[in-house]
């Protein structure tokens, strides 16, 4: 059992919890809590600690799923103090991973189309981590195929985001770009209409046909998509707002229209 | 100017930011930030503060909404210091107001009904502050009536939650109910369909009928709905998931629901 704080492997392992950059490095990131543990991809996963007093409460029998899952992983039990150190929560599960980072290339899924009828998300330089996280958890909700973002937007390897995925990450494929034109433009080479969610020279969202190929671009919480990006799209659309509302959340914003396509597909019709 | 932290005014503030039982014996909550101040009702504002600093840059011009604002209430300059042991937020803006809870009545509401096509949202036990108020602000935007919550929903007055209401919490009325049985019962009463938001021999959610008068339940993010409070509603709907998705967040359910009940009566078709 690691009781050391200062011990080599707590303190990478806290710098991975904290730190871009040392995720980064190490082509790594961290997932903590039970559910993101027996769900994570056993070939992602990398490292698995857990907490001195959590393991007392698994011996003690009645959690059979983790025990199992935990049974085909290498796992090191830590003191309940190293625990809270490479913790990014206040009343931690007691059970932590510590995965390789995935990495999907936007080109192989454009050309693996085919006949499909993909469903994309495209953020820019959205910024609230939660936010980030609700859409990936939306996203596959709705069955979207993937979601691009600008390397402007919040760090998806950030606990706090993988947190309010609910597992979602691992799942729904991202794309992280640094050309947010060059990727526009290839999804509208591979067919794929591109909405701006937008108010300018703009539709009603429930007014544009989602039945074919589409993707939804998506701004940041405080400023909305630039100018130049949504002259990008093939059509600016957005969502009525009744009483004094300015603007939805970026997330519920996702949601309406992720939801809004896959209840067109489900009804094969355009209405 | 005030500039003692022990001044009685200043700890009776912090009191409303901090503890709902301060909140309720002065029939008073705290709104922080400019949008909530310019936005605020007239007859709801008690007191303005404006911090120091604040104040200095409202005096070198190019505010002229907010100064116009201010000369028509009576505020208090604060010190920084001040400032910011009654602000609830790490870097505050500088303008902070205490207002009176306002008190809506659901029996009234519904007398009101008449021949409208009422929207409303019923939620139970509702916890994060954030999805209350982001709930209120996407109510407000899909042009629902009000919102009905269980006194044990997370305090609607709480700072958190007026935040992320954007000021729609001064325009959606709310309905605080000890009795969420003889609410719903109220509701059906006058005509109202009420729809719970539960996997359990539901429907998908876009197979409902939401051109009439509708009421969406939501349920606690963590449990759902109670099998009793289901049992209370006409209908039971849930939105398809694809993928490993189990649940989606509160708030985000809502949003769904209460946009496709807006798109529908928009289109005036149950389509």
């Amino acid at each position: 059992m690691i009781t050391s704080l200062s011990n080599s492997r707590v303190k990478r392992v806290a710098a991975l919890c904290n730190r871009a950059k040392a995720r980064w490095e190490e082509d790594a990131f961290v997932a903590e809590g039970i559910k993101l543990f027996i769900e994570a991809p056993k070939n992602w996963l990398r490292e698995v600690y857990v907490s001195e007093s959590f393991m007392a409460k698994l011996k003690k029998g009645g959690k059979d799923d983790i025990m199992s899952a935990l049974s085909q992983v290498k796992y090191e039990v830590v003191s309940d103090e190293v625990f809270a150190k490479i913790s990014d929560t206040r009343t931690p599960q007691g059970i932590l991973s510590v995965l390789k980072q995935p990495h999907y290339s936007l080109e192989d899924a454009v050309a693996k189309i085919g006949g499909s009828n993909p469903l994309f998300v495209i953020l820019e330089d959205i910024q609230d981590p939660g936010n980030l996280g609700t859409i990936l958890r939306v996203c596959e909700g709705a069955g979207a195929d993937g979601i691009i973002m600008t390397d402007n937007t919040a760090d998806i390897f950030n606990p706090k985001v993988i947190r309010s995925t609910m597992g979602s990450v691992y799942r729904v494929p991202f794309f992280i770009v640094d050309d947010l034109r060059g990727a526009i433009g290839m999804l509208k080479d591979a067919g794929i209409s591109v909405y701006a969610a937008a108010p300018e020279k703009s539709v009603d969202y429930d007014e544009a046909d989602y039945s074919k190929p589409s993707a939804f671009l998506i701004g940041n919480e405080g400023n909305g998509l630039k100018d130049e990006t949504v002259k990008l799209a093939d059509q600016s659309i957005s969502i009525p707002m009744a009483g004094q509302v300015e603007s939805l959340n970026a997330a519920i914003a996702a949601a309406i229209l992720v939801y809004e396509a896959a209840r067109v597909r489900k009804r094969g019709n355009k209405i």
